[in-house]
């Protein structure tokens, strides 16, 4: 008999899984990692890989020999390896060992250096009436820069540059499988899983300046904050029925549901995947609610001293103050 | 009596700067990596990074136990390791060790996994002439995936989503150390070097969809073929002094001069460094000259076997041909 797992709420439909999974050996795109709450953590020698159990521990990845993790704190690898090693890696998280408490001010980005990090313009239909925009027929694509990621308690940096800074909560969707031309039914069979991001923007830059090109406004240094961490995709049963929200100082500026979405993340993935192959660890920001600061009347926008707190339910909240970088 | 260098062309000003060099040992920005043609070649067991020799011949960097690089054909673990490591793989490469002939058909990308690959557009005086539009004032950035970066003689990928397929010669920066805010006067010490980059834009998505985000245009796979070789800075008497051309199919298109250069090296380092953290390895393409497909009359674009040259003067020529990736 088993040790009952603190992980497994779902022990009918785990079990079912696991009979499919030992009836598909061959079939590597079958087996979906379980269970999982990915992070990463400043341990006292570096970055840690590192699994959060229901009871508040956290399960020390790294620390697995089984996993013959090669770079510690490296989540790319750990995606990269596959279903394979994602497999014995819940087992690891189900044995017990290397389980720590770790304080969670010491989370840090559970993704670091993706290739890819993909944002979707006026992606909800409730935003789109704020906006009075229609509805765009295809996602419009943006890009940051991967050094944009930082942490679930990380400063949003501000500067000279960042006199209309803004927030922009998202649920962002993290690849687990390399694709090309990923037909929509088959889309979903590419994700990891999905954490929460705050799509920082700088107005001005975003919007007046740069051509109209966004990529200034929204690809300064620490202008992507994500965490706490990365939900296997299993753990959400329904991605586009999840509440999200932002709050300033306390104060709720969006709540919206992800059931707004215009182009839901298959249709997103067959997208993107038209033009560019999606790798383990790229990130697709599938797009803001309403109720961003330029839209308000007067016009809202970020100072130093301000904390922004981005919440998707099921996943978990990043609180982000903002600071200048020499006091961050 | 040292062994004569093949590498040292100006044993005389070499001369001088180890003796600047061996008086300034508390300061690591003066110290500079020079005479270096970094490159990254496909080895029996894997990509490796290497130096090219004038006598033709490349020493394997990875073998030079001297040097402990820890992952093969890495070069930003390279790059990042700095000014002590490159001053050791100069030894290195003048040892004559671990030398070998190896066929540029087998020159990879000198980059990969660049943080940041950031165009700038409009930035030739001649190519603001031939578009009709005034001088930017000041740069206007985009920026491409770094899984664009390709190599030297790899195929650019046609598919049904490439009809406008354009190309663009380009000088590109490649940075060699870390730096924010950084001051005109010392841009040019976050340089390590140059290459050749072809900027390939898909003009139908570059300009008319994606709501005028440049993105999806610019940052395809293989949109960026770069090399053959990483020139390091001192190797270039004057960066804006350099011809650049493009040939297709042997037709001479582009053919101008990096003197045409509206905002110039260091201009560009102080402006991007304002929002961005530059870091080792990042890649500035610093603009095309006239004589792109999609301004002439009738317009011109790359059709699947078309075969591009995009040469920079005291870099060397890439030469890419137009492929369907499954024929590639």
């Amino acid at each position: 008999m088993p040790a009952p797992s603190v992980f497994c709420t779902r022990p009918f439909l785990a079990g079912k899984r696991q009979l499919l999974t030992n009836l598909c050996k061959t079939s590597v795109d079958f087996k979906q990692c379980r269970n999982m709450r990915l992070l990463r953590f400043q341990g006292p020698t570096g970055p840690r890989l590192a699994a959060e159990r229901k009871d508040g521990h956290v399960v020390d990845l790294n620390a697995c020999a089984e996993l013959e993790l090669t770079t510690p704190g490296d989540t790319i690898e750990f995606l990269t390896a596959g279903p394979a090693l994602w497999e014995t890696a819940e087992r690891s998280v189900k044995s017990g060992k290397h389980a720590l408490r770790v304080n969670d001010k010491c989370y840090l980005a559970p993704l670091l250096k993706s290739d890819k990090v993909i944002g979707v313009c006026s992606n909800y239909a409730d935003h789109c009436v704020e906006l009075g925009v229609p509805v765009p027929v295809e996602p419009v694509l943006f890009s940051k820069f991967s050094s944009c990621l930082v942490g679930p308690t990380s400063s949003i940096h501000s500067s000279s540059e960042t006199q209309t800074l803004d927030w922009e909560v998202e649920l962002a969707v993290v690849i687990g499988k390399q694709g090309k031309n990923i037909v929509e039914r088959k889309a979903m069979s590419h994700v990891f899983g999905y954490t929460v991001a705050h799509d920082v923007s700088e107005r001005t830059w975003q919007l007046q300046k740069n051509s109209g090109q966004f990529l200034i406004g929204k690809a300064m240094d620490s202008f992507c904050p994500i965490g706490p961490v990365i939900v296997s995709k299993d753990e959400i049963a329904d991605p586009h029925n999840l509440t999200l929200r932002t709050k300033v100082n306390g104060i709720l500026k969006q709540d919206s549901n992800t059931s707004q979405l215009v182009h839901r993340i298959p249709a997103l993935i067959t997208f993107i995947s038209r033009f560019f192959t999606l790798l383990p660890g790229d990130i697709i920001l599938t797009g803001t609610p309403p109720g961003v600061g330029c839209f308000m009347k007067p016009p809202q926008y970020l100072k130093e001293g301000d904390v922004v707190e981005c919440e998707v339910e099921g996943i978990g909240c990043i609180r982000n103050a903002v600071r200048r970088p020499d006091a961050a």
